[in-house]
């Protein structure tokens, strides 16, 4: 059959795309007569036209009696577009396959009955596990109103970042670092902790050319649409209750970005009022009192910054996705809060020992392994003599998303 | 071509006898005459009849004009049974396929010799990266005189082995553990600390049945000869400074295996008495300073057993292969002195996090990336939801070794 091979070329379509829909999913279309391709197109941004209208526009009078691929559901309601249903239905397609149904509540089916209606045969579910993993950002977001959260954790195979003396570049290769700016550009934003800021000053851009983010993503024989979109830089978050962030800092740097820094109560209001005249856009959140410490004897609360009200806001911006790329600190407030639906570690082919060495998730940890979260493994790669592991947190929000049907 | 075929079924038949043969080689043969099977063997003990003798002894006249399929270069000295080349030679065999040539400097080569001298053809190197797999252990052994270390660690993703309250069972599931008694059977003795007696007080016994092993480390269509060799359980040692292990311990209820304890000069005597006559073998080793704490300015010297003269000492008893399953203290013991020639990792489908939870590898650690153990990766991959990965230490001792020829 080849309804799958027109699928993964609508899916390496939609990938093109990759970073700049949002809060929009990636769509990718093909419309095929007679074993013959007479059009294709991807979704490019929010507001502009979506996939199906693209492929159809192309296909033009051949449309009529074809077949159209087509990664997500064709939506059924006028958002910033007219419903792609009734364009499909009017340009004479006899058959659509549909990879992935879409959960927005305002599509969920209506779409298929707009089509069956009028119709028009539907096949549905082909490469659907590909086509939803393709859009497990939007699934989240569009279920939970909060960003899909991914922690990016690079560390030797005995999960330390540092040695005892502070030492940390590099522990993962330059391959494991590339992958790495493939989930920069992925994300809308990536998050870090002040402690990194301070500790390392770095731009947190994604540093891949346009010709390295599309070779990794799809298969460029597969694909010779020209692609204009630049590779997309993640907007960047910082956790800084005291608002601390220097306003020479690199990250400011980075062009056609905003910078997002979160402060607690009790922030300075000269240091809100610095970092706002060099671009930053500075929020107050709510703090959640956090037990630190080895033992009940010895535990402090601290006040932090509470991560579930960050990824409410977050959400409330439309941030779809958020790439967690803090050190040990920050890591360990979303692992403790629960708050993070995937882990991609990056295992460097050494042993660094120590119990005092920095692990990879800090803070206090569970006390017993069954509040402990738990992941289910989607892929363990050894990624030239480094390990790539792949995994997404159980019970996570969000019914319908990847893996979690 | 069918050499790999037979060769295949020459390592399968080789694995029948894993862990018994120590200090040899495991060893298969095949004898295949117009593409049938008219022999097959594998070397059961040290001492006993050689896998080539058994083949050819069931091949009989069938030998005359025959293929003989070995995964080990025929040995072409007397040792404790004559040489196999010779019997090779006098059985009339026309031609000799060898998985691997014999690192062993008795062999090295002079079996091949034999064969090509008596007219012979010789073909070499057929499924080699397998049959040197097959014999790691005793390749490192015959060549450094000392143990192929395997340490075994079991941990959450990141890189924890027990919460910041102690519980630690279980971080791994059932598939990981059942494939952790594969490595017990397939090592001649296992290695831990005092502390993990104290603390579990564990039998340190192999609990698979025969068909649970055999299963896993065989294809049982492609081998149906009788196996009436039991599982093997490895020998004990405990590094035990003091001679603190109780005479109680459960590891002395296990039959027909020695439990060697190393102890430090300053153990007190009663306590050599009292284990010597519940059966263990006490030695003393001696000791060497170990820098321990986090930073030089608050570094203490600990004297701690000399991990080289450990091995040195297991070598002298011909032991192959040991497993260091050690607790955090003890991983650490053998990380830091570089005595490890392999890691299996396996990986629980949880995150621990933690900084002061206890670390896969615990003692000081290596103060730079630079002095850090490099390691290869051999494999990774999702067994049951938990990882597995295989990794070897780049530059260990042994130049004829697997991956490192």
């Amino acid at each position: 059959m080849n309804d799958e091979l027109y699928m993964k070329r609508a899916i390496s379509l939609a990938k093109m795309a990759t970073g700049h829909t949002s809060p929009n999913p990636l769509v990718g279309a093909v419309v095929v007569k007679n074993n013959t391709i007479v059009g294709e197109g991807y979704h490019h941004k929010a507001g502009e036209a979506h996939a199906e209208v693209h492929a159809l526009d192309v296909a033009g009078d051949n449309a009529r009696g074809a077949t159209l691929y087509v990664t997500l559901e064709p939506c059924a309601h006028y958002g910033k577009t007219p419903p792609c249903a009734k364009r499909v239905v009017e340009s004479g397609i006899a058959r659509v396959v549909i990879g992935s149904t879409d959960p927005n509540p305002l599509v969920a089916g209506k779409g298929i009955q707009i089509l069956t209606d009028a119709g028009i045969e539907v096949t549905t579910d082909v490469c659907m596990d590909e086509c939803i993993q393709l859009n497990e950002h939007f699934f989240t977001y569009i279920q939970t109103h909060k960003p899909f959260v991914t922690i990016k954790s690079a560390m030797s195979l005995d999960g330390k970042i540092a040695t005892f003396t502070g030492q940390s570049q590099w522990i993962t290769n330059e391959s494991s670092r590339k992958d790495g700016h493939i989930l920069r550009a992925s994300h809308d934003a990536m998050l870090v902790g002040i402690g990194t800021i301070l500790a390392d000053d770095p731009l947190l851009n994604c540093r891949l050319t346009r010709d390295e983010l599309y070779e990794a993503l799809i298969n460029r024989h597969d694909v010779s649409i020209d692609n204009t979109l630049e590779v997309h830089q993640p907007d960047i978050i910082i956790l800084d209750s005291q608002g601390r962030t220097p306003t020479d800092a690199k990250v400011f740097t980075i062009p056609n970005r905003k910078v997002i820094i979160y402060v607690a109560k009790g922030c300075p209001e000269q240091r809100r009022i610095a970092l706002a005249n060099v671009g930053a856009i500075v929020e107050e959140l709510p703090t959640k009192s956090v037990r630190q410490g080895r033992t009940t004897d010895v535990a402090i609360d601290i006040k932090k910054i509470d991560i579930q009200a960050c990824l409410e806001h977050l959400g409330e911006q439309e941030y779809t996705s958020v790439l967690v790329e803090g050190g040990s600190t920050i890591i360990s407030s979303f692992v403790e809060s629960l708050a993070f639906d995937k882990i991609v570690t990056y295992i460097g082919n050494l042993v660094i020992g120590g119990a005092n060495s920095t692990s990879a998730v800090g803070g206090t940890g569970f006390a017993t392994l069954h509040e402990a979260p738990t992941l289910e493994f989607a892929s363990s790669r050894i990624l030239d003599n480094n390990i790539r592991i792949e995994s997404y947190r159980l019970g996570r929000e969000g019914s319908y998303v990847y893996r979690h049907r």
